[in-house]
């Protein structure tokens, strides 16, 4: 970037934008950086000549979109040179019985680039409905944020841990003057020699929460905290929240949503709608899902929950890098009578959102509207929870479907003929 | 779908067209067996139609595309409405050393809907530009599958076992026999009580390898091994794979590709580009990554790998699922000398594919374009030792910005300004 | 035992010793069903003559013993036929600084037959005794208890759980009943489809109360919780518990003493009693209890805590299998100054008793006064928290030892020289 | 210290006894520089005198044994004041099918304080007896060592373990020199980052082996590794070893022996002697330590595996701090027809001692001959064998008494009336 730019010696807009698409394409200027006076789909087009430019290659896809890229450059994408276009299924209908979804058949859409997810989950969706319906169960956790502190040792770190429980209410009052949808719901403690860890839980009404929460943190840390404790906070996230890892203070505690979500189905749907058996399912079970995942060390005691997941938060804006969340929990299969089995899903860590993030983007929100998720700021939650719902019978149909294919030995013979759909 | 459809008493294309809609919209017909007649994109219009009828709603943005539907919605997403678009954009030019990347400076595409994370991870690359480049090196693990057999007890299971180890010369040559690209690399076998489990692990060249993985592992266990031993497989997958899941057999023997990263970032550095000093970064990797995570029972050990592998993921046409694997991992940063440090990444587990899957599709494609990836049946593999190259820089450059930022406190900062971009 | 035993045919004292001898030599009798006229004594006597008889072996030493046997055989050991004799060492003196115990100096007996084990952790004291002391603090977890339910499905586990919250009050009463030292902390639950944990965390004063923890909750759940909801129990242990097992909810939530000790080494202390320097020391921690710990997926982020843990617990009549549990745990040592470090042990997970189980015994019992450990029925609970304190001490103590001897490659000449203490 | 001592002052030997113990008591002498001419029993005498006086109590129990002072006191157990006596009770006849015990019927030695412990097991041992006995088969995986290294980053790190692989016969050869007894099995090499770990894995015959690992690793790191690639060994355990503390890569590799037991257990000894069924273990099975252990997050799913061994542990002389590894496991129950069983245990990580270690003190080696586990030099490692087969049959024991007890709720009312043994 030492060399001078061509920009500044030329002045058509034809010659302007040429210039810039050099200068981006030669390294010698910043790609965030373009004139003021262009529009956001200006610089869009010029970021993305230069791209090809310098890869000689065409992008012509990419520039292929709808969405407003004005809104989209600023809030969700910086540096943006098109889309990616993921195609969307829908499964369904799937029939859910919820305390926020009231005995509905709905169509879920799924984005995935993997054949074979889409129709096993869709034959599951025939199962549940074959069954009566999913039953289905929402707990509102909460967000989590949890910045770490150092202290001179031990007893001060003992001192900060009481401090914090005797200030709790002084907490909650400046934690929840930043938005009347975040409520303070607990503050965890954690401390070991000269650290100390807070989890914060709040619930964020509609909105998944994580800024939220890190906006709320930051200002109680760096007006209260701090400054009466003269403890200092060595970082807003300790990874203690714990955000986009695996984690067992997740498993053990939950994070955003902890879904269930169950069906029981008899021999008749066993066998007409997932050509198994109770005893081939629930052998499965037993030797996959606990067995394979204890010999494992695995926290995911599922077939394949993150699937499901990434396909629906894709298509319906949510954070795709919390799908590594969503894939803890565990899958239960049991015999109930004598060819019959009740099948559920636990999913204790689904960090979810009906408003903000993605959710705004064109496709994504249509997805939403799809789903009849619509926030009502009179019932702050209630969108959310039902996308909750939605979701947890989503993944209970994935779940049945792959394992009932399991026992039969469709999985192989599903790839060789679908395509590439890698199924758990 | 017990009432008479609407669609056996039509003739005109209109009519037929409304009756499938309704149909599907009311739930008498099924989304995937509509009329062979009609083309795929006629039936991505049917069934969008349905949708929209059916919820009320418009769908236009998800209509709004420029991939191969006919190809889309046969290989890669079954009952197909459109696409969900998610905005691309491009951090660089980001210097890279590798053994198949050898020192070039790219610019690399992440679609991605959170805010802030483009422009951090923006940031990173120019710190390592600034310290002269980032040092990759790529293990090419293998992709696994793990078929789970049932036996009759404890004696059995032994000498199954030693049958498996007695005969997998016969064995590698049935599963290579499946394709010129697989090439069976070890089987891992694993025994308790009545239960066996068998990890196969494979390279696939170019490919991500789990479906090739599936298919020969159906093959040789129906062909050869459960005849031979008369002992049956449950399941092909045995959950000690592990895909899509976290688990501790991946951390510690790997999946995928293993991929470590590193730069040296000198006072210079830290204090102009990343606004933060050796001795701040070093305390944060410290409370945050090692001690966070230790008290939270954590398997990812680093700030945000999943928040760049998600993005990376869905530009290029990766398994968006396996991000869940890709969050697995260990940051280090640690003091150089008086004012530097060495910082680098360790991914045990990242699957990934230069061909098949996702990488077909018309945007996808473009992105790995964009990289330079071009598979080379002369070279089988390289292609795709080149994306984990660059994919290891590009996490590296996000685990910089984001903890410098939290050196700085700017997390919170950047959530208020820039949008919503969750940072770990 | 379908033979005729011997024992009916005799008469003599002399005849019938030596027909019971032989009849549980051979198996004709069983080991536990000696003639009621026999005093404890003799019942040792005769079982270990016929363990003498059987084996064709003398066990001499095991015959020497002081304990009380009527006590041992009928509360401690069944089949009770002599004892271990495990060598005594004494550390220290021990400088404490607690909450109960107030500055003191202390000789710590540890029973263990690892050589080099007592002279490190002596070593260790020094260290501390030349630091000023270690400073500890012990929080009061509490013993807990998970009985497993079965439930239906998802919908009665939410009732369920809900009932058990509602009627929080009535089941402290009822647990509370069963001994005026027994106090209802909490009811943690955790439900994931038809199974339902409820984790029970009592504070038992000065016992260790696994069993008045086991004792209230079967009293509880039968006389209540089960008749009043019709939800069987299935088992009162669940292994959510956890007892005995390492196990991530154990670290998260503590269970028994949570210790926390700490000291500040100077230059002068790291090299004249550790032969060590805040620089070696500092590494060794990161790259082995951190970077080791992780690498190996382990929940010990420690040296060798389990050593002085398993010599103390043995010499002070603890339950052993303990020791699984208190291995859990993180060490910390930090730089602070030049070259000086801050070292801490964290312990989250320590069953302790200073009253019941093998506290009563002999050598066991003098153990405990050696420590002046003296439950008072004024202050119940203060004696088991001075003993806590005591061992975070003496942990830290080895602590500081092995890894000081690390950073010189003094642990393998350890072993030549002294014998074969195994540390760490 | 700084006073004058007492000792140099006087002249009759009552006179320094006197001075001796006054010295050690008021912290003046150290506890293990006692003069030179003093016998082992002497010392241990004024040692315990010294404590006596300073605690004020009298420890006479402690000053009961048998055992070789000399020995114990200068191999065993450094500043020796006594002994401890833990009572030792046994189990059996308990009937064993191995590889080294041919179909046996044997009595076991379990040194506990635990009441009811005893009578559980044996309840155990009689229904494995019923069911024809215990079938049990032992991997001798090896005793492992792993030191870790410092390295100039990722491609240094790469360098040194391909160096390592290439000369992996060289360090054979040299590890080797170190004992007859002792081979390299395996070298499992983990890099990350500047970090090296080299996990060493060795079979030690007879011997538990950590010593023995330590040794070598020692002379081949400092004689051949560092001085031949200049890369220094930070500390000779890393921690990734992993020795007493719990970890993935234990469970997963193993360590020591991995020990498998199986029984099949038809109604009749169901009912008769377990006093339960089919139905309710299999039930207590799933509901405890499968789902129970995955809801904890727990290493270990089993009812009590580390009761057991440490009973067995200190009987015989092995390390009670590697209870904690052998608490890892899984215990299987399975219907097999309609109302029998198949029961398995499963322990991967079990470090055992035939020779060597707390072996060789007075009762341990008695219970060890009580086995008839007596090291051959003309079968290095079967007496070892032959131990692992007993105590996995033990184990097996124990597992199906407490599972057996909860099916009833016999827990509770045990520890009710024989004491205090805390089961699982």
């Amino acid at each position: 970037m030492n060399e001078m730019s061509n920009v500044l010696r030329i002045a058509t807009p034809e010659e302007e934008w040429e210039a810039l698409v050099d200068d981006i394409a030669d390294g010698r200027a910043s790609l965030h950086q373009l004139p003021a006076h262009l529009t956001a789909q200006e610089r869009v087009e010029i970021r993305r000549a230069a791209m090809e430019r310098r890869a000689g290659v065409r992008l012509e896809h990419m520039a292929h979109y709808s969405l407003d890229d004005e809104r989209a450059s600023t809030q969700h994408c910086e540096n943006m040179i098109g889309v990616a276009q993921v195609p969307i299924g829908v499964i369904g209908p799937l029939r859910v019985h919820g305390e926020y979804v009231r005995d509905e058949e709905l169509f879920v859409p799924l984005a995935t680039t993997e054949g074979a997810l889409v129709a096993s989950a869709n034959r599951g969706c025939r199962a549940i409905h074959a069954a009566g319906g999913a039953t289905v169960r929402v707990d509102n956790v909460g967000m989590t944020r949890a910045p770490v502190f150092r202290t001179s040792g031990v007893v001060q770190s003992q001192e900060f841990v009481r401090w914090i429980e005797l200030h709790e209410e002084e907490i909650r009052r400046r934690t929840e003057d930043q938005s009347r949808f975040l409520k303070l719901l607990e503050i965890k403690t954690m401390a070991m020699g000269t650290t100390v860890f807070l989890r914060f839980r709040f619930d964020a009404g509609d909105a998944m929460g994580m800024n939220m929460a890190t906006i709320a943190c930051s200002r109680v840390v760096e007006g209260f905290i701090e400054p009466e404790t003269g403890v200092e906070c060595v970082s807003l996230s300790g990874n203690y929240c714990v955000d986009k890892k695996p984690a067992a203070v997740n498993f053990l505690e939950g994070r955003g949503k902890r879904i269930h979500a169950e069906a029981v189905l008899d021999k008749h749907v066993l066998e007409r709608v997932l050509k198994t058996s109770a005893r081939a399912l629930v052998e499965v079970q037993y030797r996959k899902n606990l067995l394979g995942s204890v010999a494992a060390g695995s926290m995911g005691f599922n077939a394949h929950y993150a699937n499901i997941l990434a396909a629906f938060f894709i298509a319906t804006g949510q954070d795709p890098a919390q799908v590594v969340e969503g894939s803890l929990g565990v899958t239960c299969i049991e015999s109930r009578g004598p060819e019959s089995v009740v099948a559920s899903i636990y999913m204790p860590d689904v960090p979810l959102a009906a408003i903000g993030g993605g959710t705004a983007l064109a496709t994504q929100s249509e997805a939403l509207k799809l789903l009849g998720v619509a926030p009502d700021p009179e019932r702050p939650g209630a969108a959310v929870m039902r996308l909750a719902e939605i979701l947890g019978a989503a993944v209970l149909a994935g779940e049945l479907s792959l394992m009932a294919a399991l026992t039969s030995r469709d999985l192989a013979r599903a790839h060789e003929h679908l395509g590439r759909g890698r199924l758990g």
